[in-house]
């Protein structure tokens, strides 16, 4: 992967890959560390591409059925303290609120200390608690039922260690939160929303995925069962997107969410709950970004073509600009993904080539560039992000006007599928499946450390394994956690296991993916 | 305005406007409040709604040329003790997190004294200051000019006296920010948003309102103009929204946000910035609503037709809900605004009776009831909730189905016109403009207490006045507040004023319109 880099080509690339995925992120132009310790600025191009990820999802989360809604940002202490007592495991990094004024004393603006709050407000790390407080009210008899609702909203974990869109104090995310009558259709729904997840992953972000269930030890604190969809990195390193949790009757319980039934008698509901957040965004990157910068699925760009007209501070321009408006236009008029085209004409006053790099970085899908040849002779000459060059040469192609304009909406269907494909085989050709033993996956692995590790591509392992519990799986874990390894999932859909347990000898109930994650 | 109550009315009509308001927040399911003092929930038909406001305002932000970002929830302490020092009148009530974990001490959960910050984090009441703060690092030349940025986001201010969507502790709005090389260019941006609210809320709220310049002591803190529209509810006061301001280099001056000019010199941008909130719903409800509920201008109402088949258990009721689910997909397939009609087809396990009552409280444009009469003569028959009754008895109409289908579309543009033009008569006709002394206004408005003031319907005055400034204008400021009455805007596009000024005698200069106010 490691190539010499051009004058226009970004300053790193993926052989060292933290280093490389920051580089695309500020070069790309999509987000920045903001003065708040842990959050960030999402610019422009970053919320655009967070925009047409709201705006995909959200019309399929309200296609099965779901309403969304908006809930306090704050939560009572002593809903916290409920959570606390009843659910193990429970995290308590959270920002908490004691004031609710500021005053000058001495000279320096402080929380005054007559404002303090009675009972301190935590910034929502989630809103669990204050949307199962709702549902205690909103639900009274089995015609209530399912109670299907989501919200998008920021929420904040207090991280130590933060990296952009991959780990911030402060993100957006969208929670999905419903109630049901009984176990086996809130396990419907919590398997439904995966499903979602994992159509959304790659139909839309071009995100290859596979679809399982956590292991015990990761699950969701309070849940019956938790799935995730997991992609595979450019580095090998899985990161875990869209986690679904059937929580049977553990918070309902606990909140007190109960329905009268048909036969008139009172029964705790059976909860889901399940959330993707701009982490998302990150997954994109670190899964389509190649040396030159990022490369953006068409479906989620947020403009699918963009035309660089060649000026040259002479007469022609004004043709060249006009020829360039036209041509906006008329893709604008064309449809893709079953939207209207996005196309972007650049007439910012800086030099063509800086544009056209500006672009290659950003990851637009397809960029045009018109002078007066290609006005004279009603022609396009482009570039596609997905194949940009030949060797070290960039490719361009030259086409009629009207071919293009009547092809543009393929182009960008080919590019989506080329870069499905393109992570697809990667995913498909990484999982080592022939690894029977721990010594034997130890040896692959390698001890590594922190340095070698991101130089060092492994891909995944899926293994059999009896599903041990309790004080044996904490023992796996441990194993594997000494060669930086995690179990991703069991994933659904494999014919049963055969064989021994990787891990204990016993014989073998499924298989489970193992690899380095994020 | 007063009438009798039917059994299925609301509990609650306008003639104690207040409470009339309250019951129209609950009954049409809008939002309610949250166990968290100072803030609600907004429950899935009112964020149906904003989810309507904010797709038809973010097109016309997008298209006159703005970006959106997202900036942090968090702003440093310092950042606004920088603020309150260069600006009068800021205000302070605001949130503060002080902790960034919660521990067990002595069995209860608490703030960990150990994980106390360093320095405080204010929750953004706006995000001026962190977007400035951006603005100084991203601004090098002219060629970044202007710089147009727009962000959606909760922002909170901690009120003591709250009302749903009216004034709420945390609420929603879109706050934009923008950056400009000199005034001239600003202050075309400040108005041409104003007149963007303008439009928009007469299109899509039909909300008439009356776009004008505050007065010099209601300027937002640092601005050199602002500029608001304003909207009169039933109760005749005014409800301001969205401001506009020309901040001039006030805060760029603070904030260090300069640019290089064409000549090579470093000058200050000039900036403005300006908003709307979740509190145009509540200007929604209190412009249109009347004793049966809600009524929602077709253009944001989450679902512009319901369907209610009228079942009865009977085998019949599987034709009904054929000939139903068949309708709702025709009428989707038609456009109306612009986009494919919102049809719902309200099958829930409840009376018709129960159902046709609770979407004409929540306002839905066109409530359809379907029975198996309906079905053997392929008809339709609907009501349309802005001119539900005919005396005090429903109003509804049988027409063909295929006549329904193909006018739905021009049925919702007429409740569309029929709501702008009743609200719009009553902004028109509640204007008094022959008042000319400050003692025939006090007599008018009376010095009416808390009470009385609700049932008493009086409008807004327009008078001329001479601009006094200062000193002159708390003067007239006070005397205005013992009538609890306020100066709203100075109208823009009027001819200029003549005769004297109502609170000083002078030569007036232009007309202020003067009213009770939300």
């Amino acid at each position: 992967m490691q190539r010499a880099l051009s004058a226009h080509r970004m300053t790193g690339n993926r052989s060292n890959f933290p280093d490389w995925y920051q580089a695309v992120v500020r070069e790309a132009d999509m987000a920045e560390p903001s003065p708040v310790r842990g959050s960030m600025i999402i610019k422009p191009w970053g919320y655009g591409v967070w925009e047409q990820i709201q705006k995909d999802l959200d019309r399929r989360i309200k296609e099965t059925g779901h309403d969304n809604c908006y809930f306090p940002l704050f939560i009572p202490l002593s809903f916290i303290a409920k959570e606390a007592q009843h659910v193990e495991g429970f995290a308590k990094e959270m920002a908490v609120v004691t004031h609710h004024r500021l005053k000058m004393i001495d000279g320096k603006l402080q929380p005054d200390p007559e404002a303090r709050l009675e009972e301190p407000l935590v910034v929502r790390p989630t809103s669990e608690t204050i949307i199962g407080d709702a549902f205690s009210r909103w639900i009274k008899s089995y015609r209530d039922l399912p109670l299907l609702i989501n919200q998008w909203a920021n929420v904040v974990r207090w991280e130590m260690r933060t990296r952009l869109f991959l780990r911030t104090a402060e993100f957006l995310w969208q929670e999905g939160h419903t109630a049901h009558a009984d176990a086996s259709d809130a396990m419907a729904e919590t398997l439904r929303m995966l499903e979602v997840y994992r159509d959304f992953a790659e139909t839309a972000l071009a995100m290859p995925v596979i679809a399982g269930e956590k292991s015990e030890n990761e699950r969701f604190p309070g849940a019956v069962n938790t799935y995730s969809i997991e992609a595979m990195m450019q580095d090998g390193k899985a990161l875990q997107a869209g986690p679904s949790h059937y929580l049977g009757t553990h918070f309902s319980q606990a909140q007190n969410i109960r329905f009268q039934n048909e036969a008139g008698e009172l029964a705790f509901c059976h909860t889901t709950s399940w959330g993707v957040s701009t982490r998302l965004i990150g997954g994109v990157i670190m899964t389509h970004g190649d040396d030159d910068g990022l490369r953006l699925p068409p479906a989620v760009a947020p403009r699918q073509i963009v035309i660089v007209p060649m000026l040259r501070n002479k007469p022609e321009d004004a043709d060249v600009l006009g020829y360039c408006a036209a041509l906006a236009q008329a893709l604008g008029q064309q449809s893709a993904f079953g939207e209207r085209i996005r196309v972007l004409l650049d007439t910012k006053d800086i030099k063509s080539a800086d544009k056209r790099w500006n672009w290659v970085r950003r990851g637009a899908p397809l960029i045009v560039e018109i002078g007066p040849r290609d006005v004279a002779n009603a022609a396009v000459t482009y570039m596609r992000r997905d194949s940009l060059r030949d060797g070290d040469k960039v490719r361009s192609h030259g086409v009629s006007r009207e071919q293009f304009v009547g092809e543009a909406a393929q182009l960008l269907t080919a590019i989506q599928t080329r870069l499905f494909g393109e992570a697809k085989t990667r995913l498909d050709s990484n999982i080592r499946t022939d690894i029977t033993s721990f010594d034997e996956m130890a040896e692959y692995f390698g001890a590594a450390g922190d340095e070698d590790e991101a130089a060092d591509f492994k891909g995944w392992v899926r293994a059999s394994w009896a599903r041990p519990s309790g004080a044996a799986l904490d023992a796996v874990e441990q194993r594997l956690k000494q060669l930086k390894l995690s179990i991703r999932n069991a994933p659904l859909g494999l014919s049963e296991a055969r064989g021994k347990c990787i891990f204990t000898g016993a014989p073998a109930v499924q298989d489970v993916l193992i690899a380095r994650a994020y």
